[in-house]
């Protein structure tokens, strides 16, 4: 085995991606910041009982485990930011009104979630705690899309789900209590809309009505424009919980109005990511990214475990992912400079690149013995003494390779 | 044990010093690209055997070790990026001229580097390859420099030092081949400048010359302004590899020149870090930072692991370290403005909170219900509506709890 081979799923990221993810990090922490989101950076590394406390199975086998040397206890490296974040509202912010917080950083998985996932996505995300009514979900509906635009994301959808829809279906009147494997078996199964693995499960439950029965089953079909919402409205059993996500996705739909370069949807069985979501949820898609690029919803239930359940709901992005989805940015152009040497003449030039420096210009001094080497950067300029002065001169194009 | 309790050593960063963070990051990367540095970003793990090849004991102890689930190997949780960029270098990029590469994200480590650091510092650094001459040592200096004259660190202290002195000693002819522990202890003496030990340690050394030992035992007083540089030619041996590492010492002292803020100085027992530094090296030193705020130096060996043995001089340092040591920046104030209902009149609020936000305000938007609530952003103006269209106005000052 060579010492420079990666394990699978884990890459280098090189200068010219790792300045494209630099700079779509910056356009989107500096759009939340614009909204009144505080940067929070919730470290690594926690001892498993907060990381994981309340976690769903998936998370957990997600989720690398270590030893603490100085504890001798159990930490984990995060795979997910938001129950983190969670703890940091509940326990260190503690504020009686609403936090809006935001994130930036790696998390890593153990396994990619998907064929070409990576294992460790740079975790961008966004979450309001506090406030229980739909005018959160629209702030962060809005603040998700105002992020991708920054990032210039061609033309994508956003579809819209409300996961009390299938809760308020399996916990109807007269069902038994469901098993965590079964509910998440039936949530794989609608997620991947799998209607025979459904309707087999479905004939498992006992006590359920046939009314429930033909709305969990008719939840796969329910994607698409508005006429959705009027269509679940048919074929779905009357219970409130159901009217009221379908009035609020409704609303939602109707608030975020005509975004170029957006069409709403709506996925009635949408029901991936960590299962924490307790009420309207959302995903973005993109042309030539088989997976959701951004997901989001209502999880008023993550901060449970830390002894303040409190209003909440976020979303977040890999930008890993991102990149690839986005048109690249181009590189702005060099200076060329010669190596300063020890002549006095050199503190003119010093001052000459010490001034294009602070400018914001990027400037390459030539070391000694390089001259003839081709730049990494592309300099479309050069810093040449006429006359005893050091002034900026456009050179010839040349050949570049980043 | 409560849920939300976190490992010894391991902290969130609340929102006032992770924007304090965020804003370093810019600067100092800013800087780096300013000098035509690329950016690169190496992953948080690696198999054992690409992280840890050629790296020393105390890296390897200060490395969390976890099992690759999808090949059964050994990775360890990176604790130092400069062995990563030297692979990327060595075998990503395979340039034959000059690199020149920065980095910045997480590094982890096991046990805490002091009574009171991390074990997740934002490490930073700047690495230039391919170039042996001194130029590239001044370059990677002044970079160092201007990275801190960005973060407006206080006037500090440059110390430099050369680590072929202490090799020129113990390898002088006659010496028996020293075994790596033996070394190891040497170096750690002089680090902490323990004379009584290091006289033990040198008595035991076989076939060591009295003007050899007498330089040994001379290097931890070896510490202060120019006049070390005399000192030193003095009182150690004039083998031909002191000498040049003292030429140097003088040549860099001279080449940066008076730069206020910064004074020069020398420690020539300076051997602290990773151990692979191969010739010059440096710290930096602040009022009221126990540490070295910054270390650097030249590493010619680090890439041969790879395969590929070029040189390099870089240095690195921790943001959640530096930040302590900067002063505190003032947080941009922010717009406080009404939640935009479903009225028509709404459309003119939300272009207005749009544009704001576009110019790079914040835009504060209180949610229905929470009216009453402190603000966690300074808010110093709030948009009204007055007479039809919507304006910005000065509010009277307010308490504000970031």
């Amino acid at each position: 085995m060579s010492a420079w081979l990666l394990p699978d799923h884990i890459a280098d990221v090189l200068p010219s991606e790792a300045r494209h993810i630099e700079e779509l990090r910056r356009d989107l922490l500096d759009t939340a910041r614009a909204y009144g989101y505080e940067l929070v950076t919730p470290p690594l590394l926690e001892y498993l009982t907060s990381l994981l406390s309340g976690a769903s199975q998936a998370l957990n086998l997600q989720t690398f485990k270590l030893v603490d040397q100085l504890s001798g206890r159990s930490m984990g490296l995060r795979a997910d930011t938001t129950p983190q974040v969670a703890r940091i509202d509940a326990h260190l912010l503690n504020r009686r009104g609403v936090a809006r917080l935001c994130y930036c950083g790696p998390v890593v998985h153990t396994r990619p979630a998907s064929a070409h996932a990576t294992r460790e996505p740079m975790q961008f995300g966004a979450e309001i705690y506090g406030h229980a009514g739909a005018e959160a979900d629209l702030e962060i509906l809005e603040l998700a899309l105002d992020c991708l635009r920054s990032a210039r994301l061609p033309a994508h959808t956003l579809d819209l789900a409300d996961a009390r829809i299938v809760s308020a279906l399996l916990e109807s009147e007269g069902v038994a209590p469901l098993g965590a494997e079964v509910k998440e078996a039936i949530h794989a199964a609608l997620a991947a809309k799998d209607v025979p693995t459904l309707a087999g499960l479905v004939r498992g439950l006992t006590g359920l009505s046939a009314q429930a029965r033909q709305g969990l089953l008719a939840l796969p079909g329910l994607y698409g424009d508005a006429q959705v919402l009027d269509e679940a409205a048919r074929v779905l059993p009357a219970l409130p919980a159901v009217g009221q996500a379908l009035a609020g996705l409704r609303w939602l739909a109707r608030s975020l109005g005509g975004r170029t370069g957006v069409s709403v949807g709506f996925d009635l069985a949408d029901l991936r990511g960590y299962g924490y979501y307790s009420g309207m949820r959302f995903a973005v898609y993109a042309a030539g990214v088989s997976d959701a690029l951004l997901r989001g919803g209502r999880y008023d239930e993550v901060g449970a475990v830390f002894g303040r359940k409190r209003p909440a709901v976020g979303f977040s992005l890999d930008l890993k992912t991102l990149v690839g989805a986005v048109p690249a940015r181009a590189l702005r152009a060099a200076i060329r400079a010669p190596w300063p040497g020890d002549e006095p003449a050199a503190t003119d030039l010093r001052a000459a690149i010490a001034r294009l420096r602070a400018q914001g210009e990027t400037v390459v001094c030539v070391l000694p013995g390089h001259e003839s080497e081709v730049d990494e950067f592309h300099c479309d300029r050069e810093l040449i003494d006429s006359g005893g002065t050091w002034g900026v001169r456009a050179i010839a194009s040349q050949p570049h390779t980043v």
